[in-house]
């Protein structure tokens, strides 16, 4: 717990810089951002407040100079915290005018006459804003035009430092803690629904600030599927459980599961789980810089048996539960020093159910890194 | 506990119908919804999978028929078991076409050669998918366009049925339990990081299903602001602590808060807290349906002695921590029975602190009725 919270003002302008070289290279004069990841990014600015749709909250990114906060005076207490010392606010929710004509003002000041406003566009992005102040925006900015910036945040957020490593990282160890005292919540007989809420009370007591994610399943010859949220049903003799948790350290996420037996397991199921962890251990070995997101959803496809009909078998996390590539057949990305990636083989078992398995790695200059313990092949028995 | 899960399909499919009186009035052929909470008031699909945004996610709702689900195959089983039997399916995420040409031909399909396709773009809103599949999705429906709708997915939620109501009611009988055992947690020397952790426990333990949402701040003369996240600062003799929690059961939220004393409180911290609650009763007395939104807000803050730079005194809730109309002086909104609304009051300190107070009202024919215990005037000390 003696991790640091938040990052160094020299790391956050860094990333403006970063973000300024690829934007002049696009001929962008100004970037606006509207979700809370890509604001958090170049701010530091955190807090739980995005759960409320009422306000839009913008980040200015000017081509040279530091970013403007155009936001509710909600937040203004907040982000004076941070190192940004422009920041213009304005009393949302305005039925009128939520924001819209001071943040026209604002990237009329840092574009000009004729630059380019640039808006994320991409895969995972959204505008998060409401269309029709967009379009009110857009009437008030002319000639002014925005432009689709497709590339710009996904490429910076893909590569993370050592600091944020240390976060996802801490995150992992807490979600690691919470999944080896499993034994103390699930049994024959508690229900998956109550084996959910005791595990979120354990990875808080283990430290998370919060628990974003859980999903989960149980079933003797695997799981219907990974997202269904839990029911009264209780576990049984036989089933395997498992648990997929993305808990939240000072804004990073981990995302691995841990899969177990109550009792003693059919022969399919303990054969799927070491297969599972077989393939994961096969894909920390290959994974290295330059190669591509495709290969290694190859090796852990070869494993499993499965074909590009399973989904994808993995994919970048940090500051969401998932971002950046995709390890599946069609994901053309390579993989670079610094990301962190999910390492998440599937197989399918006979009756139609599904085991899955995930681990998390850092990719260093000579190879992967394990930032969760990995898994022993045989399930763990409650 | 016994409080049902989910909802009789007969009411999904009335809130269907209602939705196609609107869209029939406005002249749309097809609304295009890409929201969690659009999608599942219609479907029923609750899942906490959206947290990860690498997915886009549609229901298609033509003007006559039943919905269709055009979704990632990730989906396909969970989604199956609601009503819906028209399910259309691809492997997402996909870098070159993720489930745009899919859609397309599902929108051509309902809203033939001349049909307009209805999107949410009013407040509190925005299109959840790409900006560049949504430019190519308008390239491939030509010549049918997209429209602005506003309005329509609002008026719906913002009335509650009674299977609605006792879902939220039950959210805040659990986080009233949790708010009752605060003594347990928070006390001189702990810190406000610490609290937060255990408080969201006592939420589970209490019978929340997660908690999406806590905030909170603690000073001698009120706190700083009311979205910070919490700090390793140790609570001290003399603070007052407010935690406000929004935590869901069964996709529904309570969004109220508590405060405390730590010791003995400061006489203009206790008199403030007084006048929050008198605030939140005369709420409760003034508030019914056909008032104005603005006028029940001018009730709370000739109390607190706030105008409308102070900001909104509260708020719709539902499946959203915050939805629907503010209590400020420009929220024309006009109370109905069957929403369900905060009253949250809010009073300046010398010095510059703030302290809020927060509970929950439906507002029925003949008046508003609480569904929080109310808060007494005097501080609960700790």
């Amino acid at each position: 717990m003696s991790l640091r919270r938040g990052f160094e003002e020299d790391e956050l302008r860094a990333r403006v810089s970063r973000a300024q070289t690829l934007m002049n290279a696009q001929g962008i004069a100004a970037m606006l951002l509207t979700r809370e990841p890509d604001v958090r990014y170049f701010t530091g600015f955190l807090t739980r407040f995005w759960e409320s749709p009422s306000r839009p909250w913008f980040l200015v990114l000017p081509a040279m100079g530091d970013p403007i906060a155009v936001i509710p005076t909600i937040g203004e207490k907040l982000m004076a915290k941070t190192w940004l010392t422009d920041i213009r606010t304005w009393v949302s929710p305005d039925p009128v005018d939520d924001g819209v004509s001071l943040l026209a003002d604002t990237l009329r000041e840092v574009a000009g006459f004729d630059g380019r406003i640039g808006v994320p566009s991409g895969p995972e992005t959204h505008l998060r804003m409401p269309l029709h102040s967009f379009a009110a925006l857009q009437v008030l900015i002319a000639p002014l035009e925005i432009t689709r910036a497709e590339g710009i945040m996904r490429t910076l957020r893909c590569i993370k430092s050592d600091a944020e490593i240390s976060k996802i990282s801490h995150a992992c160890d807490i979600a690691g803690r919470a999944f080896s005292r499993v034994h103390e919540i699930a049994r024959e007989g508690v229900s998956l629904e109550e084996v959910f809420r005791r595990f979120q009370m354990l990875c808080l007591e283990e430290g998370a600030d919060w628990v974003p994610y859980l999903a989960g399943g149980a079933g003797p010859m695997g799981y219907d599927d990974v997202i269904s949220p839990a029911g009264p049903e209780p576990l049984m003799a036989g089933d395997v459980l498992m648990l997929d948790t993305g808990l939240v350290w000072d804004g990073y996420f981990c995302d691995f599961d841990r899969n177990y037996a109550i009792g003693t397991p059919a022969p399919e199921a303990e054969a799927a789980h070491a297969q599972l962890v077989e393939a994961a251990h096969a894909g920390l070995e290959a994974a290295k810089p330059g190669m591509r997101a495709s290969d290694l959803w190859q090796v852990l496809a070869d494993i499993c048996g499965v074909d590009e009909s399973f989904g994808r078998l993995g994919h970048g996390l940090g500051m969401q539960l998932t971002e950046g590539l995709s390890l599946s057949y069609d994901c053309d990305d390579v993989l670079r020093a610094g990301m962190v990636i999910t390492l998440e083989p599937g197989v399918q078992l006979p009756g139609g159910g599904i085991m899955v398995h995930e681990e998390n790695v850092v990719i260093r200059p000579t190879g992967a890194e394990a930032i969760t313990g990995f898994a022993k092949p045989k399930l763990p028995e409650l």
